[in-house]
C-alpha cells in the first residue's frame, strides 16, 4: 500500500434527502472507513445553492461555490448529490477534467450523458461510479459491470420506482383508483408535489437506459427508451388483472434480441405490465424495489431492497465512494469496461411480447367472431377470453364487457389489432391494453 | 490500457461439473471476452486426475500434472475448480507465490485458508477471488465487499445450500419425511452419494464462515461456526411450522453483536429454523439459494438465484475471471481490504434468539404450570403455547402434545430451560426444538 496515510478529500455537492446521509456516514463511521480505505477520508467541502438556509443539524464547510470547492487542491474525489441534469453536469465535467474522481446518484443526467463523462474520465484516468442512481440501496450496477462481466445477460426487469410501485401496490390491495392512491402516496411523502417524473415514466427510462447500457456494453440514452406512465391504469384494470391471476406492475426492461440474420439489437421499455403472481417481480410492494437479471449461464437473478430514500441510496454512494478511495490510495483507479459498442435499438414495434385488451362491446350474435378475425387477420392468437359482464346503462343492457389475452407476437401487430379492433362498429370502448409479463406462450 | 493486444493466459484445474462449463464459455465467448477485457483470454491447459478419460466432447491441453501447468511461464491467472482442501490449497499457493492471481469457487478451502492465502496473495500482489465459492451464480461476495463498503453490515441470513433446500421443500409441500426426501434428492441428482457434508451443515458452515468474513471485515473460520443439520427435522415439526404460520430451512445466520461494554463480537450459526411464510426467505423453494443482508443504512436487501450447478457456478466464476484479467491488463491487481481484524466469536450461548419447543406431557392438572415455571425460572417469556392433540397409545390415551414458542431469550437460558424440561417427571418427551428466524419479539 502506498502513501497510507495522506488523506484522501472529499467534496459532496447538494446537501439534501442523499447528500445530508452521505455526510453524516462520513463523519460517524471515520474510523471504519479509514480502515476500509487504507487512509482517512476527509470532508472538505459541503456544496449547496442556499448557504443561510436553517437545515436543523449544525454542518460548517458549507458553500454555494461549487466551481472553487470542486477545483480546490485537497479534494480527490467529487461526490455529486444535486441533481438533475444541470449544474450536475457541469459540476462533474469540472471534476473530471481536473483529475478528480467521481460518485454521483444521478440517473438524469447518467441517463443521457454517459459517453460524455464516461469519456472525460477516460481521458483523465480517473473513476465515475454511479451505483446509486438505479435502484437506491440494491447493488446493480457492480454486479452488472463486474460479476456478470464473463457472462451474456439476456434480458433485465425491474420495478425501479418506488413512487409508482406504492401506487399499484395500493390500487391492488384497496381497489383505489388511480387518483386517489396518488394522492395517499404524497400524502406520505412517497410521491413528490409534481409527480410527473415517476408517473410519467420519465424515472424509470433513465434506469432502463443505464441498465441497459452497463448489461449490453452499449450505449442507451433515456431517448431511445419507449415509454408508458401508470396514468391510465384503472381498478378495472386491476379487477382484469386478478381474475387473470396477475398484478400490474410498472417495468422496466431491457433485452437483447438477435435477428434472424445474426444482427444484434437492444430493446430498453417502460410501461405498466401484466405479471403473474408466482412472478419474483409479483411479491414486490411498497416503495421496495427489484431487478431480475437474465444472464445465459447465471439463469435467473434477482436483486432486491430500498430503491429510495435517504440512508439506502447514501450506502451505494458510499460504497462507491471507498471503491473510489482505495484506488486512490492503491493506485489510481479501478478496471472498467473501455470499449462499448454501439448496438441499434430495437423499435417497440418489433418486440414479441403478449397484449392484454378489455373492450365493450355490442351484446349480438357474431362480436365476438369478429373481434377473433382481427386478431386472426395478423396471425396473433389468442390465449384467453373472458366476458367479465354485461355492461348497464339507465337500467338498460347496454353490451358486454370483453377481455383478452394473446399469445405472443410483435408488439406491431398486436397494437394494428387494436387500431383494427377500435375500428369495428360492433366494439363501442377499448377500455384498456396492457402488456403481459413473465411468460412466454 | 497498457499491454492491450498481449493475451492473459488462464490454466484451469478440473474439468467436472464447473471446470468443463468454464472451459466452454473461455472457448465460446473469447470475442466477447477480449472485448470486455482489452486482451484476448487463452487458455493454456487444464489440469485433471485421469487424463485418459472419455469425457464425452472433445478437449485437449488436458494434464494431469498440476504443478508443471500453474508453473507455466505463460500462465498469468489459475482457476481453481478440483476441490477439496487438498490438492486445491497447495496449487493456489504455488500459484499466487508464483505472482498468478487466482480464481476459485472452492468454499472448503476458502473457509479454512483465507488469511493464509489472502496473505500470499498480499505478498506477491495479485488477485485472489472466490465469488462462486458462495451461493454459486449469485453475487454476494462482491456486493459485500464493494457496495456495501461504506456501510455497516449488522447481519447476514442466507439459505446457501441446494441439496437441504431442496429435501426441505420437498417435507414441506409434500408432507414426506426426511428419509424420503431424502432419497427423492438423490434419485433426482440434488443430493451426493455421500449427503452428509451437505445434510449436517458442512457446506453451509463453511459459506457462513467465508459470508461473516467479508461482510465484518474479520476473520472467521469453519471452526468458528454453530452447526446443527436437517436429519432430525421430522414432519411433525413440518405440521407444527404451518399450524405456526411458519416454514423450516436450513439458515447461515452472521450477525454483529456489541456488548452493553461496548465489544464488538462476532457470531456465525447454522441450523434449520422456522421461518415465517412472510419472510422473504420462506419462499426460497427447492435447489434455489438466496441471501438477506442487513446493513445500516441499505436496510434489508436480498440477492436470489441458483447456488449452484456447472453453468450458474461458472457465471460467478468468469465475473471473477475477468476481472483479474482486466486488472493484469490495465495495471495490475483490483482494489482490496487489506486490514482485517480479528473480532472475537460470541459463542452461541450468547446469542438472543427465539425457540420452538414440541413436548409431550403427561395429560394431568398442573402440567402446564410446571412446563411454564421452567421458563419463568429462567427470565423465558413465552410468547404462544398450543396443545397438538392427544397421544394415544393402543388406544389407550397416554398423554398431550405441547408447542411452546418462546419471546427472545439468550441461547443459553433457552437450552437450559429446554434440559430442565427434559428432567422433569410430567414430561414424557421432548421431541424436537428449532429456533426461528425473523422476529424480535
Ligand atoms: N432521494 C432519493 O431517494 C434518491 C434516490 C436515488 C437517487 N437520487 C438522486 O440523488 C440526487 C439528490 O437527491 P436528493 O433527494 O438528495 O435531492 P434534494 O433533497 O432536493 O437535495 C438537493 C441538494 O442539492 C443542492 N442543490 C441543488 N441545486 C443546486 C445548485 N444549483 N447549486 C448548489 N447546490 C444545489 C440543494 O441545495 P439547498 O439545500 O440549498 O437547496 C440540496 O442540498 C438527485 O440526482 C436524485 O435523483 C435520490
Ligand atoms: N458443482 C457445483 O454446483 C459447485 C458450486 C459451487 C462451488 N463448487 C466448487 O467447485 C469445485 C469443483 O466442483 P465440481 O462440482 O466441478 O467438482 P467435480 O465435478 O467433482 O470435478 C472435479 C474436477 O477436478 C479434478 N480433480 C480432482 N482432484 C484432482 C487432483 N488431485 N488432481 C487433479 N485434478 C483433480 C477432477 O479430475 P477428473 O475429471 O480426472 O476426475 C475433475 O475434473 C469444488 O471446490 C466445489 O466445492 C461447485
Amino acid at each position: 500500500m502506498t502513501d497510507s496515510q495522506k488523506p484522501i478529500g472529499v467534496a459532496v455537492l447538494g446537501f439534501g434527502n442523499v447528500g445530508s446521509q452521505v455526510v453524516r456516514i462520513i463523519e460517524q463511521s471515520a474510523d471504519d472507513l479509514a480502515a476500509r480505505i487504507g487512509a482517512p477520508l476527509v470532508l472538505r467541502g459541503v456544496g449547496v445553492r442556499r448557504v443561510a438556509d436553517d437545515r436543523g443539524i449544525s454542518i460548517d464547510k458549507l458553500t454555494d461555490n461549487i466551481e472553487e470547492l470542486v477545483s480546490r487542491d485537497d479534494v480527490d474525489i467529487v461526490v455529486e448529490l444535486m441533481g438533475p441534469v444541470e449544474p450536475a453536469r457541469k459540476a462533474i465535467l469540472a471534476a473530471l477534467e481536473q483529475g478528480k474522481s467521481v460518485v454521483t446518484a444521478n440517473k438524469a443526467l447518467m441517463a443521457v450523458s454517459t459517453g460524455e463523462l464516461a469519456q472525460a474520465a477516460e481521458n483523465a484516468r480517473v473513476d465515475l461510479y454511479f451505483e446509486a442512481s438505479v435502484a437506491g440501496a440494491i447493488p446493480v450496477i457492480r454486479p452488472l459491470t463486474q460479476s456478470l462481466a464473463g457472462d451474456s445477460v439476456v434480458r433485465v426487469a425491474g420495478i425501479v420506482n418506488g413512487t409508482t410501485n406504492y401506487i399499484l401496490s395500493e390500487m391492488d390491495s384497496t381497489g383505489a383508483d388511480y387518483a386517489s392512491a396518488l394522492a395517499d402516496a404524497s400524502a406520505l411523502g412517497y410521491a413528490e408535489a409534481d409527480p410527473t417524473a415517476d408517473v410519467e415514466g420519465y424515472d424509470a427510462a433513465a434506469k432502463a437506459a443505464i441498465l441497459a447500457s452497463i448489461a449490453f456494453h452499449t450505449r442507451v440514452s433515456s431517448n431511445d427508451v419507449y415509454r408508458e406512465g401508470i396514468t391510465k391504469v384503472s381498478s378495472v384494470d386491476f379487477e382484469s388483472a386478478k381474475a387473470l391471476g396477475c398484478t400490474i406492475k410498472l417495468l422496466a426492461i431491457c433485452e437483447r434480441l438477435t435477428s434472424d440474420e445474426g444482427q444484434q439489437r437492444v430493446s430498453a421499455r417502460v410501461y405498466p405490465a401484466l405479471v403473474p403472481l408466482d412472478h419474483p417481480l409479483a411479491a414486490v410492494n411498497g416503495a421496495f424495489n427489484a431487478v431480475v437479471v437474465e444472464a445465459e449461464a447465471a439463469g435467473r437473478l434477482m436483486f432486491y431492497g430500498q430503491g429510495a430514500g435517504g440512508a439506502p441510496t447514501a450506502s451505494a454512494v458510499m460504497g462507491d465512494l471507498v471503491m473510489a478511495a482505495r484506488n486512490r490510495v492503491q493506485g489510481g483507479r479501478g478496471p472498467r469496461e473501455s470499449k462499448y459498442a454501439k448496438l441499434p435499438i430495437a423499435p417497440i414495434g418489433f418486440i414479441p411480447t403478449r397484449y392484454y385488451v378489455n373492450m365493450d362491446v355490442a351484446d349480438r350474435t357474431g362480436v365476438l367472431s369478429a373481434v377473433a378475425a382481427e386478431f386472426g387477420k395478423r396471425d396473433v392468437s389468442i390465449a384467453e377470453v373472458r366476458q367479465e359482464g354485461m355492461v348497464d346503462e339507465g337500467g338498460q343492457r347496454r353490451g358486454a364487457r370483453i377481455v383478452v389475452v394473446t399469445h405472443q407476437a410483435t408488439d406491431a401487430a398486436l397494437s394494428e389489432t387494436v387500431s383494427a379492433l377500435a375500428d369495428l362498429d360492433v366494439v363501442q370502448s377499448i377500455n384498456s391494453v396492457l402488456r403481459m409479463e413473465g411468460t412466454t406462450e
